[in-house]
């Protein structure tokens, strides 16, 4: 399979996310890329995601965990195998159930960021996904998203 | 016990974190008021702010469990008591070890969100805070943070 951006994929009534969605001007635009197996993305704060001095805001860094998790669950249910370049725009869904991060060692500020996500538990009602968030070769975050598929309520 | 801002509290040299710093100014500067049991905050979401449309983004509203988590273990822990306005900005600063969120409902744009805090459990070494944010007079979200007193490397 050919490695593709997943936010890329998503409809385009559904694009708006803050986090990772292509026409939000305002967000972090996110971009998740799927190998058909794990969803890896780069990120680097900017000087104003700042926590305490030198080290990242871990609202942006559970941000990250959010929006890289949901993705790699919209992947990883994803059917249309080979075909998704062909597909075009029009992977299903996911929210968000439950969100846990641990915040294992202090993430540095003015470095890129490496989120890999990785599908745990897979079935039709939940998916169950691990994140972890790398900076200068060491884990720094570990997350894990429930993600379910969107409620009809909200379409 | 006067009503007080917990991060206007904050030590000068600690206050520019992008979710509740009072001198960053591209942040959210979430404000929470401390009544000497409970943690209150009020937040409207922007526009930018979406998730799904007509929903807030839970990166958002994992980022205000987190500042306000992390300020109602602040102003829990603090032994100043009644002297609190006179001692002005020297509380002790906590970071976030772990933090869970659990999205009951959808959160919808445009409405003032009501964010309370609560410390659970408190110890020297940790405190655990639960956070929930409502909308609309349900709550939306429940959190739960633990909180540890900043690690002497962070300083």
């Amino acid at each position: 399979m050919k490695n593709y951006c997943i936010q890329d994929h998503y409809p385009e009534q559904y694009c708006h996310c803050y986090g990772c969605g292509r026409e939000n001007r305002h967000g972090l635009q996110i971009k998740s890329y799927w190998d058909g197996q794990t969803a890896t993305a780069r990120f680097t704060p900017g000087p104003h995601h700042i926590a305490l001095p030198g080290y990242v805001y871990g609202g942006l860094l559970a941000s990250l965990v959010d929006c890289h998790g949901i993705a790699t669950a919209s992947a990883a249910m994803d059917e249309t195998g080979e075909d998704r370049e062909k597909a075009g725009p029009q992977l299903k869904r996911y929210v968000t159930a439950s969100l846990h991060v641990d915040y294992l060692r202090p993430t540095p500020m003015g470095k890129e960021l490496e989120i890999t996500g990785t599908a745990l538990a897979v079935d039709k009602d939940k998916v169950v996904v691990e994140v972890k968030i790398s900076a200068r070769g060491k884990v720094r975050v570990r997350g894990q998203v429930l993600a379910a598929p969107m409620p009809k309520s909200m379409a």
